[in-house]
């Protein structure tokens, strides 16, 4: 099926975010390459600790300490910055670029406060660089704006964009707890890093609101005009107030097109911690996840949810920019994204199952005699049939009443062993009707 | 700017969604122009009806009662399906494919049956058939499907993909009403039609969940292997019941990939009522509106929540497909969606607003001396400040204290103003502290 050979990938930088690109690129390859068209191969790791490097590629890679080797090596089609930093991660993209290399990086800071150059110098090299990773970690949020929305005025975006940051305040509220105490525990679980300074006071989340403002309005990356306040002199006290008038605070990251009398009067760019009403899905948004809520005069809002940050949803996101560039580098443009997601000579029949073979949980409610036993005898019949029950709940009967409702709950089970059971359910003298059965699914 | 002419539509159908594309098209004609780095004109609008057709084109495009002279006419680039069914659409889409047309449809009808030949007929003439449009209206879904999250083993999807059974549903759940008042309620509001069939029996539900799973496993089309269930038979005691048990009921699509001791069996495909836990953000998607749960290997869960239904909405993610196929169409590959989503040329030096200029609400709290008038002096410099209050909450002293907490939540108003006012208020003698002060958005 591969009408072109492989796109190979110079990967820089063997951290967390380098070893979880590997691993999904490795554990998806057939899907990845049904989806692409063409395989994607990570030839060369470089890491100035080649032993971090060696156990990502586990033979699999060529490894090296070098990584303007890899920039500059004829054979490599993608580089991949995975380093971080302003210092050599630019020199080393920007290199890349030279050497005429598509380039997919992760690094926020990068671009917030040299992305001009950057992407002055690929227009002008004519390649890509691609940054979905770099904001809301595997959200595809920068496809969204940038493709997605492309018929709106964006009037504003409004995102959860720091995972650390929203985990301590989630914290702060559920357990009235004071910041430092929470900021000690997020360290010890891995959720803050030991110097916590970028998350806690705002600089990451300006950076990544930063990109997302440009692309939003289409001006250049400003990060030195953004708006910066973290969430270190946040109160207790101060959520437990917020709480009692029907808000929640949330460190966001928030751009806005400012209209003044219907004029334009320039771009809001701000970090802070904010208060927004409880009942906004963005207020529900707990822990470590990440949201953004943008406003288009057409679309209206919409809202994009997942986990921001961690080895394999970040690499999530390298790995769907590596795809965006091999659909490119093919030369079949009208097919660049398949009518179907995968190419059209590797669609798989796979079989859509019954639904008597689906495996679902259930929802029963009965109508039975207020006589004992009668639990217990429903409770038999669906053990026999190896259907678990999470939650019962039997009702009082009504006054005078010798009738009352049961609901059961059940675990996981396969629809025709559910349905042969509730027959035999319907069949016992103590059970007065059909039984309601309504499916559950815990999305977990 | 334009390096390139105009690409040319063909609109077939001037119903709510046409109207709604024209009218998204022609308003944000400019800011689209720089995005997609040349004018997307609709020049023909088709309809049996050219009244109609003509009330949207109002003289700005062309109307006629003969689509097929559209799909044939070779000064159109693009053709534009917003006819709807099985019948004439078909025909019209396979006319506009053999012409060499790229096609652009909402049509998930046609798509969940007959997509499997359209698709083979595109591929075979190398034209692209984009359909963002087709499920949960401006929601970018299949872009976040296609492109967004190609790293993953996609293992399960469940979406709210029919805003009139969420909006029943929701208000059985908060009025305690019967599904049929409710209906006729939806009926009168416009949010079920007078047919309401295809909704409330799920039919378009799975049309969507049927797209979806095709795109998200590499699987044909197969409308005709969907489980389908509707919410008819809903009673409102059930309802009851589960919120009692923690649970919300709500209409999903549900598609699977079903693995059994670790092989493969095959694709659960289904639409029916469903309990999931009040807690998930997806149970907290009320009235109209629609959002679809993803749950991929390597990014774990994401959530894509917006409108899914409307002139607008629908026609925002039309217009992006029109969008990506201009972007194509242009013979500029490596910048085929521009770094910051605008073209380079096109990029704005819009200025970024200081701090002190930015328009927000605020949260104050104040430490003040528990004496009379206190809170109407605050107010009164709020007042002349220009400052209205939005809400207000003075707590009682602590029992033999005489001092207290005051907290206000204003409107909107610019910072600089705030800051003033708020310096004359520490400024009084009852004033006992500097105030607390956080931003406050309602991001409505």
């Amino acid at each position: 099926m591969e009408k072109f050979g492989p796109v190979r990938v110079g990967l820089l930088g063997a951290g967390t975010v380098g070893g979880g690109t590997f691993e999904v690129l490795w554990r998806n390859q057939a899907e990845i390459t049904r989806r692409a068209g063409r395989r994607i191969e990570i030839a060369r790791i470089a890491d100035l600790n080649t032993a971090r490097a060696g156990e990502i590629a586990a033979g699999r890679a060529e490894v090296t300490d070098d990584a303007m080797s890899v920039v500059t090596d004829p054979g490599i089609d993608i580089v991949v910055e995975l380093i971080g930093g302003y210092g050599i991660a630019r020199k080393l993209v920007l290199a890349a670029i030279e050497n005429g290399k598509h380039v997919v990086t992760a690094n926020k800071a990068l671009l917030a406060v040299h992305g001009n150059e950057i992407f002055e110098a690929a227009s002008r090299k004519g390649v890509m660089v691609a940054f979905e990773a770099a904001v809301a970690g595997g959200i595809p949020i920068i496809k969204a704006l940038r493709e997605g929305l492309t018929a709106n005025r964006i009037e504003w975006i409004a995102g959860i964009i720091n995972g650390t940051t929203n985990f301590i305040l989630s914290e702060m509220r559920d357990k009235g707890l004071a910041f430092d105490v929470v900021l000690a525990e997020a360290q010890r679980l891995g959720y803050a890093e030991a110097d916590p300074t970028f998350d806690i006071e705002g600089i990451d989340a300006a950076h990544k609101a930063t990109i997302l403002a440009a692309i939003a309005f289409g001006i250049p990356v400003s990060f030195d005009k953004a708006y910066v306040e973290g969430i270190t002199n946040l109160q207790a006290e101060d959520i437990r107030y917020a709480e009692q008038l029907g808000y929640r605070i949330k460190l966001l990251g928030i751009t806005r097109r400012r209209m003044d009398n219907g004029k334009l009067r320039g771009i809001e760019l701000r970090v802070h911690p904010t208060l927004i009403p409880a009942k906004r899905l963005l207020a529900n948004v707990e822990g470590a996840m990440n949201a953004v809520l943008v406003k288009g005069d057409a679309v209206g809002h919409t809202l994009y949810y997942g986990k921001g940050a961690g080895a394999e949803p970040t690499g999530s996101a390298v790995v769907a920019d590596l795809v965006d560039v091999a659909r490119m580098l093919t030369s079949d443009p009208g097919n660049r994204v398949p009518h179907l997601a995968f190419q059209a000579e590797a669609v798989a029949d796979l079989p859509i199952l019954a639904i008597e073979e689906v495996e679902t949980s259930y929802y029963l409610r009965l109508r039975v005699a207020d006589e004992p036993g009668v639990l217990a005898d429903i409770t038999r019949i669906l053990a026999d049939a190896g259907i678990s029950i999470d939650a019962a709940l039997q009702r009082e009967p009504d006054e005078g009443e010798n009738q009352t409702d049961i609901i059961l709950l059940t675990h996981r089970t396969i629809e025709k062993q559910a349905i042969a059971a509730i027959a035999r359910i319907e069949a016992l003298p103590t059970v007065l009707s059909k039984a309601t059965r309504i499916r559950l699914e815990d999305l977990n």
